[in-house]
């Protein structure tokens, strides 16, 4: 059982609390790379860790990530004019660069130096794999960018999607390391989905309900193995990726992309769910990236102009009782993300952890929880910075493997969970 | 004068509440029987008394009402698999028999004995006359089950209904009880209502605007006598009933089915009104049943798919300031049971009751509030069990009827307020 | 800087707060009295300073603004019938008069005495100018009806309209005395806009940034003179006028019609935003009207049935991204109206003053802050009646003129800030 005091450490993210404390020592994703597609568009309104920013690309084709609001009298700079260098208020022109410092305050005469001492609070932004990231703690703590796999192949081997999830981030993200549900809620989808149908070690989770896990840590978060009888005496083995704070990487399914996600806090009752598809050693075909740009696979169809889901609370996920009832959808409803969200989002804007109930199978859970406590609670005390900073923590693979019954799943897959250029996947 | 901790007592029902301890002493309507039509039909979200749950007919044709929320990582049941004996969770398959038992964890061997320990909150769901009625108490305190005349006659002579109210239960209770306000907001429907019309009753409700009230305790609750002056000195009496906690019936008008209502709460801020139409001694007639369901009467149209009237606050219930003027609606609003809904969503969710000013013309409302409060101190400081509990209690009826002057109306109606298999309402 | 509790007692005006006592000494624009065309019309809620009443015009024609709720038991009296000499609650017929005395309570004998003993919150409401004005404070201490000019000259030669504004009223009235704004913000409707382009003045706004403020204290209020350089070493001054607490003056463009606004809290996170539009001389032209009505100038189109303008925060004002770019609209958005009220909503519903960075531009709201805060504490501590209330106070003209570098500007346009019958306005 979780205690409130821990519920509420884990799932406040806003500043000044020690989880939002451990987010701002990380690149996390802010923005897709489309959203700001070119020098002089049009300046993004965001909201991560409970703060209110705005985004734009400058007209030297410099990105910045500021502030939402002037620091004159507090309008919303998404009103603003990109215009050269940087980005003018259309109040009173106030005019700010990419980095928050102000470029002129036309009231006042250039000599006055009043312009010098206006700031605004700024992250930096950079652009990999067709994602924004941004970092935003203290400048000095910094760690090297980001090198997850995904955003180092090509581009034409991968793909990224997001959307809104409306819950908190750690009941949405508890969701990407549970590799047991895959036998229930997604079953419908396993043999259907383009994305999914077709790979062997679907019989193998269609199969054995009594999966049975073990978690190690890895350096940068934990290896969750999950295990199902094969034939023969044999295992199968699914082995979850989770780098901390947010990363989790799906065990892949024959030679389909490998995916998985990040869990972005937006505020502690939404967070972003961004979804990545990408294959190590080919281009996607177009089949499947057509199949993911329609919300297949972990994609999910939003409203045109919107990350938010065409299904969603709100229209109770388009529920079909005769597919549930046939089974084509195991829940009723349609689209593998959407039963994750909707299942998550059920459980209330914050899920009340004090009253769980948890079993063996949520041992990868169980211990996530217990890895980011610990990391809060020693960069808070101790100023020890976190795991998962690191790239070569960041270059992990997720796998899928039948192994012997004696062979111990960290020793026997160790290569495959990492990754290396012009190396596939290893899956069943 | 209402003190405010005394409108705090009077209004507040959920779980610990002294009034929500009281209603918890009650069978109470849950649902109509015609939301769970058949076995393994789709479960159906249920608030009552604060109280998120899901009520499910199972393959065995067993009714259950359970804690909406999975007993393991707390999603919503709604989303579940009505299967073979029990609902599964789609989460992880956990599922669950009417009673609340987990009936199996398939991640965990059966000889762990773990599942044994599952148990979801649960009520009885039982169905009498069109409804499904739970008991939300202690087990041991559980009343007999309801006999209400409307829930014990044959189905061809019942009508039942429910829409949602968007106030507290006790002011819509209140306007059960208020016999007075017939004669102005009703007064153009008395004439016009296919339900109402043509009753020699109507001509003394729109002659006699100063009725007195006579309110004396019944075992189960309160006769409300309301008197007006009807030829040669003789006096028409409308008897109205209420059972505790929040049954009420009109007096009935002519040879017109009966009707009346009970409010029960859903949250502090949202009630249920259920509406009962029957006659206790023959078959509705088409046209009765085809008004009752267009609307008609005390009965409310509802937007297709939900319970939310068509008429509501965010249209101004369908004000008609023409039809106002010219006294087809009294109000401007079309319809007896939004005519009241109207007037009492009107005074805000929960009406601030020291602001008010009484008059004679409330008594029975008065006398309400005081039995009320006497029975949820008694149940809380000497566990009193509350009038209304009691069969005999239920089977009662209003009744209209013109005494000579000096007639004390609880004596000389005495027979016509007690429900009698046979028997006609005793109503002019 | 602002102190936050300073921040709160500006922006805070309900009843028995500070600023709240010191709106209550004033008469406010309440309606349009086109809202209560004819005797016996539908009534009308009113939201002020936080208090909800209802307006309505008696049989007899006589104007009254009376607690929306009735003194029995709560319900709304715009449900109520508007009937011979008063309105009647429609639940039990109680009838009010519109100074809120209860003139009959049908179920109670009129020699009770019981209908005497009732009475609502009143306020008196009067028409002038085609509003309806109301005074809601102690009634020994009403001052004399208004005169603001546009209220006072022929019906031909002025025009109001009026809008929902959504945040407080202070952020919007610092708005509509902040003439620095008007360079950059409104610099695309100088020239385009019917109501404001061909006046030689417009160029001097567009070719001077850093214009000097010079603030001075009025009898009522405030003069805000803001100096721009014109041609061999002169100044173009713009005088806007400001009348405590929240009448504010455009100064004048050639010949256009002279315009302005009040800003009226309906609560501390909305206010009305009235809109006047006058000439002091000759009627308005039908062009001119037209152009009005369509909302253009300062007016705004608002959604048919309401006050909410068509563009609002849920549709981001229609931003349109190329007419910013192509400075057709310099924010982006369309209507001076709305580009001031888009960007003082962005602020949130009460912007946090603590974090504003002033600069010498902003001296008149300064002035304006520190003034209110000076009455509001005056009032409360030593009941001292604040400027504003008396008429010549209101009799006030903002002008626009060319002066040699030597003038005051308070002196040289002494006469021009005068309103006088038959002098027409001081406009460049």
């Amino acid at each position: 059982m979780t205690k409130r005091e821990v519920n509420e450490l884990l799932t406040q993210t806003g500043p000044g609390t020690p989880m939002g404390d451990l987010f701002r020592r990380y690149w996390i994703p802010a923005l897709l790379a489309s959203e700001l597609p070119e020098p002089e568009c049009p300046p993004v309104r965001v909201k991560l860790l409970s703060e209110r920013m705005l985004a734009f690309r400058d007209s030297e084709n410099r990105l910045g990530l500021i502030d939402e609001f002037c620091a004159h009298r507090g309008v919303s700079l998404w009103f603003g004019r990109n215009e050269e260098k940087g980005l003018r208020c259309p109040y009173h022109g106030w005019k700010y660069d990419v980095n928050g410092n102000c470029m002129e305050v036309p009231s006042e005469p250039a000599e006055s130096g009043f312009c010098e001492k206006i700031k605004l609070k700024s992250y930096p932004l950079i652009e990999r794999g067709g994602v924004l990231w941004t970092y935003m703690g203290p400048p000095e703590e910094q760690p090297p960018f980001p090198e997850y796999e995904f955003a180092m192949v090509p581009p034409e081997q991968t793909y990224m999607s997001k959307r809104i999830q409306e819950c908190n981030w750690l009941q949405a993200m508890e969701g990407g390391i549970d590799s047991s549900h895959v036998s229930f809620l997604h079953s419908g989808a396993l043999n259907r989905d383009p994305l999914f149908k077709g790979a062997k070690g679907n019989q193998y989770n269609l199969s054995d309900y009594q999966v049975k896990f073990e978690v190690v840590e890895s350096d940068g978060g934990l290896l969750i193995g999950a295990r199902r009888n094969a034939e023969n005496g044999n295992y199968y083995w699914r082995i979850t990726q989770y780098v901390m704070p947010c990363f989790t990487m799906i065990p892949p399914r024959g030679d389909h992309p490998v995916h998985g996600h990040f869990w972005v806090p937006i505020d502690d009752e939404n967070c972003w769910a961004w979804s990545y598809d990408y294959h190590p050693v080919r281009a996607l075909t177009t089949e499947e990236r057509t199949a993911m740009e329609e919300g297949h696979g972990i994609h999910v169809k939003t409203i045109p102009g919107t990350f938010r889901p065409v299904q969603n609370k709100d229209n109770d996920y388009l529920m079909d009782r005769a597919a549930q009832k046939a089974g084509i959808h195991y829940s009723g409803i349609a689209g593998i993300g959407i039963q994750d969200a909707s299942l998550q989002e059920s459980m209330g804007p914050i899920v009340d952890r004090t009253k769980e109930n948890l079993v063996s199978t949520d041992n990868g859970i169980i211990m996530a929880r217990h890895r980011l406590r610990k990391a809060a609670l020693a960069l808070r005390d101790k100023h020890v910075q976190p795991p998962g900073r690191e790239v070569e923590q960041q270059r992990v693979r997720s796998a899928s493997l039948v192994l012997p019954p004696d062979a111990a799943f960290k020793d026997a897959a160790k290569e495959a969970l990492i990754a290396r250029e012009g190396v596939p996947q290893t899956s069943v």
